[in-house]
């Protein structure tokens, strides 16, 4: 892989996003210490630098760094230089400037990393921005994805929930087309985005129809701050049409739906106990393979070589 | 020691508690630089979740880590998923999932530890729960004490202070009691659990009587939040009756009574500046002592062997 | 250098300044990739303990620590003990205890960092202390201004600002005059000390004479809430008085000075945004000495010999 960024799976070509779930595999077994750590990315240091809090996002970087042997700077923008009214380019130009060589980036708004990686010789991967892009997210989706199925080509993947507001959506739906599969939209249509059908996707609003045909369910979070605008009428409402509960997996009968969530999970709202307890969810190889694919992007963007990772 | 966890002293048998004092004292070498930094836990790593903050005990934790050359994880519970609402085992369950193999816990509930460990593959180390235990904070305790008397067994050790919200008080009495000493607590009627003497200790009102029988005090915190809550009457009277004093260690006159405190000192309150500050009082000893009995610990919990530390 | 602390410049020989310079310059080259990173503070631990928040000088500490392979402990006063009410010396003390032997302070209140070192057997780094000095801060201003000058001596550098309440002003008039420099200190009368002449430094309250005769200048950050104590009649005047613009620039016609900042900037107060990006501007050349010269810093307290860095 060539690049210098990992901006959004917009821009990735298929081949492009192969090689990173190609590199993950082997950096799956550094987590789970069948092989051991190696120093790929000693002396080279990561900074995380996030205007949105999300400690989950953020440790998954930070440990996929460490695993590599890289040092991390955690910048905490609640408390830095932001504060004082500081711009961001020179806020990330300070942070070049010190010796960082990749930077991690989330921010509530679309285009930022973009416009960062612009401004500045460092190594820039979005770890999400506004409704855009998060495309760490949809590495991980695809990873499990076909760590279940051996193959994305062909498979009918539904993405589920407010899809107007996910970047998790966007980054999914390019990554999935790419790689092949067929991909439906679910959600209640105030959720869903008038153009979206125009990316090449189905939509949907009703949820049965969408399980009778998915073999992947993408089962979205549900924000409280949407419920508050006015684009949801209630959690409980929601539950009834779009939660994925017992009842709905048992309507499946025989067929196995693999069922992922970005976390953390609303239990009771958008998917229930039982389900998230089941054996068809993968919420927790989802993280694993979250700090894999990280891992991957950061030897990749680093200069590690696509022809088979030698650690 | 063939522990996974170490959730209490309660449950530990006497010649584990002595494994752990007995791995701590190569440890504190290292701290003090005697001898070298070593790579024992590299590969490893140590997250510490505190949903309660302590720098202090959390920076102990972290450096005991470090020195054994692990990776550390800090994660914020402030800013993290648990604001979103996400469950205490969803949480743990990420943190497992990313490839942690030792949480370190804090939480204000009693229980919260084990309820954990019930739950995780990780190795779980309690650092508080609740009024429950702190249990490295009682091996520091010992440590101390044996550090200075090269024995627990039969030395007369006091409890003074807040017994009834203190988990240090708890841990240490199952502690000086698993390993011979005799135990008293001593503090205002209204901070003694009625049901304290059936675990086989003396209960005192008169600090002059329990300094006068005791070769070891162990001081506890007073805490502002407790005394809004009705249980003491206001600091100045908590400091005539229960304050060690230059003047209360005067009239013990030659007997040199050791001095412990969890820390952060109240001066003043509790403890005056003229005894914080004597010879007698460990305080900053009992510090280093528990970064070295965490080292231990995270030493054999990570399957280091019990005949003696091959470091 | 026989050094155990860094307080301030005012007590440091011109040759010891020297040599904090001669040592940063590999020091850069580690951080420019040129040189490999070293382990020569592996072992040693660094603490970071600042009471004011400070994102930018911190990172710059704990990079600085890191590059040599030291560990770092970043204490967060906000969440800490501090706010239990614990003593600063208590502090400082837990902190030795746990083993840490360089400890990097920031305080509001001048001289803090010195009654730290008196109670103590860590070194200790001001990162700052009230209006004192931040002497890490005037020696990555020398290292920058050398960097372009080969020399200090005989230069002209004015500093151009809120002269009262900036300890980054009295660092580098101590650092600068030791050096053998000329200099002059230039803002609104309300913002110059009276008794600051007597250091041996030119007051000036002209900018456009003082950018005539300088070399060098040094522009302060102009800070909002000086403004509300009525120190400045509004941001607006005070860059239409002492504003280094780009029509400033241009009278100067041929003549390039050079301009440091400490950062983060206000762009459009005292500096405009077409002189912060002019190749005069050392900003982020500032950024990367700073991390040099905490290296050289570190390096050298902890033990480095003088006669050339053996890295």
């Amino acid at each position: 892989m060539k690049r210098k960024h990992l901006l959004g799976l917009q821009e990735l070509s298929a081949e492009e996003i192969n090689t990173i779930l190609d590199t993950a595999r082997p950096m799956r077994d550094i987590i789970m210490r069948d092989i051991k750590k190696v120093p790929t990315l000693r002396g080279k240091t990561v900074a995380t630098l996030f205007y949105e809090p999300s400690t989950r996002t953020r440790s998954s970087f930070e440990l996929a760094a460490k695993f590599l042997s890289a040092d991390t700077l955690s910048l905490n923008v609640a408390v830095s230089s932001v504060q004082k009214g500081e711009s961001l380019i020179d806020t990330v130009r300070t942070i070049e400037a010190m010796g960082v060589e990749i930077l991690v980036v989330r921010h509530q708004q679309s285009g930022v990393p973009q416009f960062i990686a612009a401004h500045t010789k460092m190594s820039v991967i979005n770890a999400g921005d506004g409704f855009h892009e998060h495309p760490t997210q949809a590495l991980l989706d695809l990873y499990t994805i076909k760590q279940k199925f051996y193959k994305i080509k062909d498979l009918r993947v539904a993405i589920i929930g407010d899809i107007f507001h996910s970047r998790v959506a966007r980054s999914n739906i390019w990554g999935l087309l790419k790689l092949g599969a067929e991909v439906t939209v679910c959600g209640p249509p105030s959720l869903i985005p008038v153009e979206i059908s125009k990316l090449g996707v189905r939509v949907e609003t009703n949820l049965d129809r969408t399980l009778a045909w998915a073999d992947v369910i993408n089962v979205l979070r549900i924000q409280k701050e949407r419920q508050d605008k006015g684009y949801l009428t209630g959690f409980d409402e929601y539950r009834d049409w779009y939660g994925i509960t017992r009842e709905k997996l048992n309507q499946l009968q025989n067929k196995k739906i693999l069922i992922l969530h970005p976390g953390p999970i609303n239990r009771g709202v958008e998917i229930d106990d039982y389900v998230a307890e089941s054996p068809q969810a993968m919420v927790n190889e989802q993280v694993t393979n979250g700090v894999a694919v990280r891992m991957a992007v950061l030897y990749l963007l680093a200069g590690g070589s696509d022809n088979g990772v030698t650690i």
